[in-house]
């Protein structure tokens, strides 16, 4: 048993950092942890060019900056994966996998949201071994590949413009009639000439031997299987929060998210607050998951001084 | 009368620009107008190390790169200031000073929030010959001059340390029993040596010949009037929300902000947004704008799509 802490923060992207950064400003003592630093911003494959202060910058980059401000401040910083959180009487406390215990009087999740899993069979199987659920880490290793992108929205888009600089081929399956991706960037991944959408198709089956070789997608229009001969399977369907370890102490909304007074970030639990991804705050963006991570450290130094 | 635009953003501050910089990469024909750039940024004495990104960086290089990354959208920009907001039918007409009208589908109100002033005998008298609101502008001229700062605050203090880089002598009034800023910045004016605070006591006139060369302040233990001899008087009680021109489009609380739905930054009439410190979002912080700016863009965006 440890001492006791003022805050402790859930989860190192853009939320819990800026959280860190306030918190510790504010003379919080305050423990953060997190499996590791970045979030979802490390597996961004293209730049970022819509955080204010970087006219464009890698998620990279940018989480360096992040994570060495935050590193300047006085803080404990722990890479731990969180297993399980609990209130007892005023404290929290909070269990990490090596079955280490830390207590605190408030705690800030701030653990983002996860790439959502296709559940299509090959997948689990062939994950490193073709299937990647991070572009920017992966893509660059299927150069002169043909790839297939799962999913036409947005990011699914994105990655494609982003692989089609390194593969010679780039497919995405879009089960819809039509790709919900913004004009524009369904414009830039014409212009890139290497890609071909497919809307109406259901991926069905990953295969190969040791690596992927090829994928099987239903064509909803003739209701026939098809083959398309692929070396990468690029998972891009959206996310769902990481909130596997916090029981009954929130509520939440239909997609997951848990329920917060976006004023504060507070939940449901008195003294339990959440900013960015993992909550019902609309439009996930890093600048306003950065806002909201410094209200909720804001809000839990105000709750502690009531404490 | 020009074209219409999907959007009009009031405001170039932090939150007025990071809704531009999001309204523009959603395609909105967007038109920005402001008076100038940054804001209480220009005016911030001290460095800026909370904004996430930038371990110390001041205020007016910041507002630069915000203003740069702006300026590199598709969007039009006015700096002129605007006198009137109508809505009639389903379009806003922005009026500014020179009698030109803009006309938008949805406007974002992001004018942040002007300096409060004291309201003292001769405060406006000798604005600008001794009287100042703004330390990081005025505070230079001051070397081997002795100062005042009305208000204990935070910012009292903030703009206290910065002055006693120039100024031989700071004294900082405030009217309560005890200073209310934070501790640590209370340990750094001391830590100067420079700094003087002077508690219970009001400020009741500021006096002089063309400059101001002294002030009376009453003791509130003694009931005396006191005299200090000082060539510069900061202002430094807080802020007001910078909303003349709206009149009934929105509702205002107790501090006359204007009220939103934290959700998605909507006043209370359909259409009209608002972001950053001119709305009752709490905490005043610089991503915090920035994020509601997105946020509000974002959500004139949805607007706009069922428009």
């Amino acid at each position: 048993m440890e001492d006791l802490y003022d805050l402790i923060i859930i989860g190192g992207g853009p939320a819990g950092i800026s959280a860190g950064i306030y918190a510790s400003r504010q003379n919080l003592k305050t423990l953060l942890l997190s499996k590791s630093f970045g979030g979802q911003m490390t597996r961004k494959a293209v730049n970022i060019e819509n955080y204010p202060g970087f006219e464009e910058i890698s998620g990279f980059d940018l989480i360096q900056k992040f994570e060495r401000q935050l590193r300047r401040q006085k803080i404990d910083i722990r890479l731990e994966e969180v297993t399980k959180l609990k209130k007892s009487g005023n404290k929290f406390l909070v269990f990490v996998k090596n079955k280490q215990e830390f207590s605190a009087k408030t705690v800030i999740v701030a653990t983002g949201a996860d790439p959502r899993p296709l559940e299509a069979p090959g997948e689990k199987k062939f994950i490193g071994r073709g299937v990647s659920y991070c572009t920017a880490c992966d893509g660059p290793i299927f150069k002169d590949k043909s790839v297939s992108v799962i999913g036409g929205g947005n990011s699914g888009f994105e990655a494609a413009i982003f692989l089609s600089e390194y593969a010679k081929k780039v497919y995405i399956l879009e089960c819809g009639k039509t790709a919900c991706a913004d004009e524009t960037i369904q414009k830039q991944a014409k212009a890139t000439k290497k890609i071909e959408v497919i809307t109406g198709a259901v991926l069905k089956r990953i295969q190969g031997q040791d690596f992927v070789d090829s994928i099987i997608y239903e064509n909803l229009k003739t209701k026939e299987l098809e083959k398309l001969d692929v070396q990468g399977v690029f998972i891009e369907i959206g996310s769902q929060p990481a909130t596997s370890f916090l029981e009954d102490l929130v509520d939440f909304n239909k997609r997951d998210e848990i329920i917060v007074d976006p004023k504060s970030g507070q939940t449901k639990t008195p003294g339990l607050f959440s900013a960015g991804d993992v909550d019902d705050v609309p439009y996930k963006q890093i600048v306003i998951a950065a806002g909201e991570g410094a209200k909720a450290a804001l809000s839990a130094y105000n709750y502690i001084k009531k404490f």
